[in-house]
């Protein structure tokens, strides 16, 4: 599948959050509604300012079909090695299955070299059955634990 | 015991990358040399440069004795919830287990609190036996898997 990756927009953002709330997760965690909360334009400006932050789009025709933050991260440990953090992988609910999520994780990793990094990481929460799976096949290494505390 | 804390200068480097690489994985992983190899000191003027990441001190004293990175990442998910994310937590060997590594934590709760942020989460590599239990005491919950794939 031939698709296009570029910065997501302002206009991208409400197709965004729609595809984090068609989740069984982001279900209860995300408000798609019209007009979005401002909460969300306010984190989108904040991630647009930042030059070590960046959302991702991949487009197929002209038309979204999944996205991806990813941030860059200086870093003391290993020799001051760079780190990319990979968030918010989401593939638009009727492209699911065609390679799309790969595809998204193919480009960071690129992406994570082309900027020097030393190691491209993730978390997933352990609830996504199949989700190891689809890193290992990356060459990710499910050598952590991930642990949140949340505040709110 | 009473500690302060405030964010790292050039002159601490030498004593993070010490505490750094005293340390089961981070003694292959670090060059503890004097003068210190060029890349740590590209890595903290470029945290230092980056208003979402801060290198903290822990001094007891006036002496070194702990340190951590903070990286505040602004992000869609959550309606727009900012992560802070911690790193590279560590004591210095001869004031290990005297509780330094919670008050480190602790600091980074409440800095993360100031920032409004969502959650504050870490990984921690599965070879650290202690760490899980550690950062369950602190209210962290083990609940997601940390993947990485090493570019180097």
């Amino acid at each position: 599948m031939k698709l296009k990756f570029r910065q997501a927009n302002r206009q991208d953002l409400p197709e965004i959050v729609r595809m984090l709330a068609d989740d069984f997760l982001g279900a209860t965690r995300e408000r798609d509604e019209n007009p979005l909360p401002e909460s969300y334009v306010k984190a989108f400006e904040e991630i647009e300012a930042d030059k070590n932050n960046e959302l991702i789009i991949a487009e197929k025709d002209s038309e979204i079909v999944g996205s991806l933050q990813i941030t860059l991260t200086p870093s003391i440990s290993f020799q001051g090695g760079k780190r990319a953090t990979v968030e918010s992988v989401r593939v638009s609910g009727k492209y699911r299955g065609q390679g799309i999520g790969q595809e998204l994780m193919l480009w960071a990793i690129n992406r994570a070299r082309e900027e020097n990094c030393v190691a491209i990481q993730l978390t997933t929460n352990a609830e996504r059955k199949d989700a190891r799976r689809f890193y290992e096949n990356l060459g990710f290494k499910g050598s952590h634990l991930g642990m949140k505390l949340y505040l709110k």
